[in-house]
């Protein structure tokens, strides 16, 4: 059932840990089930409405959600649901439910007691999550209709409608499946399936984010892993800097495979490499996947603790970084003057590639090999980029995508 | 001398005061003299060199500059220079002379020296300011060649040239020239040039801008008059939230017309006005030129002291809600995003020129008539929005432009 080639782990930025193979990327864990239909929200008339399904009523899960004061329905709906015991999750794309009030709360509402009732479970192990076009009011009785036909259909094969039915404007599915060799017992697997392309700097996790494993795994531990893991994955993304009002993360423990999850042991340690690379695989997807975008870079910045992310952020959201960025222009005046709106003091060295541009705030003279580098590094699909403050305590890392002007069209057509 | 014709208060947004008449907007108050001359900076061949000269030693003046940390080498030597009596400021568009370290500040100097030493004066009283690309060195031979020529062509009738060689990105001169009546004396002139359209999001002043007048004024008058009138115009604009490494304002007061401002007198409230007016106008034609820009947006937002700010710029920074705008699109659901992501709750009011679309954060439903009249006003130059959180202590207000394909195709062709 293993793919035998490498697909998955293709950025240089991540590195697949030893002791994790890749499985079909739409494969689920062993304990879940998952389907996708279409209802007819996405002009596309691809699959809109998703519903996953953990078979084990011992289940452990953990959440995680937008920080935005003007949170979607869904999020306010799944805020409070049993967050360490949810068994089920159900997705509309299209239409994200936010900005729709007493109306928006109560058909998130219907859709989680549509499925809990299909199911047969409590409605508060039920989360909800929509995306999709803000501010208009859900069509309530088609995702009705859509929840209660998906689950009809729930199949462990169902992984890849799935991870079809939860996307808006991505480019393609975003989804892996990973095993896991343990130590302590046999292999686990682990999977995931997630969405985002615009409307993204997420202040935790981005975007919906679904997220599987039959590792026996109590819910404490799993909400640790899974916070771990996205500090350094999609805490670290920007599209366009903007923190949507439906960011959800849903993750489940089916324990189905028996092997256990023991805080503190050397399985977790494997486990938790193992969760930290697929979500930082599946944040640089979706950064690459940015409404528009043609490449994406990496910018580290070392300075003083409480400057190193504010600068790592005014660079990745600048949107004159970003254009040269898209014009595959080492154009690191824009990246000193966005470094220093954020405070980053005057010596500053930068460097593109490896290749030293600034030090002390200066510019270097650059040999022509050293020109011509800069030039096609900066053309390719990633780009790195290393900026250091003169204090040098601490470090931040930051993903963000270029600025296009297919992302200025796509944005300005007409509600979208 | 007066044109007839309103020209210069284009903007619903701004009023011209009682007592305040226009004169030909490239004139300039008595005591000045001013030139600009082409040294082939520019590819276009335009005037890229700009001298202005107050001819009275008695002369007043003030400044304000950047508050990026990363700030250019003419910022660096304005700032050391004799803030409150500059007699004359040199200026060079086509290069800001950024990031480039000992050189540009020896060649900033020397742009001072080489004005000081024509007008035989104290290098201290001479101001300088750059814009253009940022992080290469200045053509200094050229530069200091076009200094020396523009100071021997120095003119009271040299307004024009002057504005015209601070132009880089600028569509058009940004000039005006006001006559204002007092009580206390004759009228006194008050003249300013400015540029700026992209990079603007200042923290104070924002772009280039020089500002002359007769009136006799004393320099911590003109300072604090200065001060305030920056806060309600060039404070409050934002074309793409980046601030600039070059932002610089000069203001001078020949004190040539024999009247006198007197702090608190009837007066200086006149003089004011029209200053405020001026810099309003001024600020407003920045955003209207913002690059690739086709309408101006003003939010207004009503809410607790600390919240109406970072909402404010949210809104007016928000590359989603700049699209939109640009699409002519009434897309409020990411106005919600933007100020919830700034940390405004959901309890908001919006509304769009007028017509409210949002009552506590749910959408109201419109009229067909109130539908045509929000799909008329979103297509015109200036649209108007009025967003209240909650607690209602506080205002602020922001201009902004949109966002459009063609700010990313300028901005994204090879080190603009």
């Amino acid at each position: 059932m293993t793919t035998g080639v490498e697909t998955f782990f293709r950025s240089r930025w991540v590195r697949r840990p030893d002791g994790v193979t890749e499985l079909e990327p739409t494969r689920l864990p062993e304990g879940f089930r998952a389907a996708g239909v279409a209802t007819g929200s996405k002009p596309s008339g691809r699959r809109d409405v998703g519903v996953l399904v953990c078979d084990r009523d011992e289940a452990a899960s953990t959440t995680l959600f937008t920080t935005n004061a003007v949170a979607g329905a869904p999020v306010h709906v799944s805020r409070q649901a049993a967050r360490d015991r949810l068994r089920a999750v159900v997705v509309n794309a299209g239409n994200a439910n936010v900005g729709t009030g007493a109306r928006g709360i109560e058909a998130a509402r219907a859709m989680t007691h549509a499925l809990a009732s299909s199911l047969g479970i409590d409605p508060r192990r039920v989360g909800v999550a929509s995306t999709g076009v803000i501010a208009v009011q859900l069509e309530r009785e088609r995702i009705l209709e859509g929840v209660e036909r998906a689950s009809g259909q729930l199949t462990p094969d169902g992984g890849g409608d799935f991870s079809e039915a939860i996307l808006t404007s991505d480019s393609a599915p975003k989804r892996a499946c990973l095993e896991v060799v343990l130590s302590g017992g046999g292999p686990v697997v682990l999977s995931a399936q997630c969405k985002g392309a615009g409307m993204i700097s997420p202040a935790f996790a981005t975007m919906l984010c679904f997220v599987e494993t039959d590792a026996a795994i109590d819910a404490a531990t799993l909400d640790r892993l899974v916070r771990e893991a996205t500090t350094c994955s999609f805490d670290r993304i920007t599209v366009d800097g903007q923190l949507s009002t439906s960011d959800s993360l849903f993750a489940f423990a089916s324990g189905s495979s028996g092997s256990a999850i023991e805080p503190g042991s050397g399985d977790e340690r494997r486990f938790a490499a193992a969760l930290t690379a697929l979500f930082r695989q599946l944040a640089l997807e979706i950064v690459a996947d940015g409404e528009g975008a043609l490449r994406v870079a990496r910018i580290t910045v070392k300075g003083a603790a409480d400057s190193v992310e504010p600068v790592a952020r005014a660079v990745g959201n600048s949107p004159l970084v970003k254009c040269a960025l898209h014009g595959g222009d080492p154009n690191w005046g824009r990246i000193l003057q966005a470094a220093g709106q954020a405070g980053g003091t005057g010596g500053l060295d930068l460097a593109i590639e490896g290749i030293p541009v600034v030090r002390g705030g200066e510019d270097l003279p650059l040999t022509d090999a050293e020109q011509r580098g800069l030039d096609e590094a900066m053309v390719r699909r990633e780009v790195e980029l290393e900026l250091s403050l003169p204090d040098r305590q601490a470090e931040a890392e930051l993903f963000f995508s270029d600025l296009s002007e297919e992302y200025v069209r796509f944005n300005s057509e007409y509600s979208t």
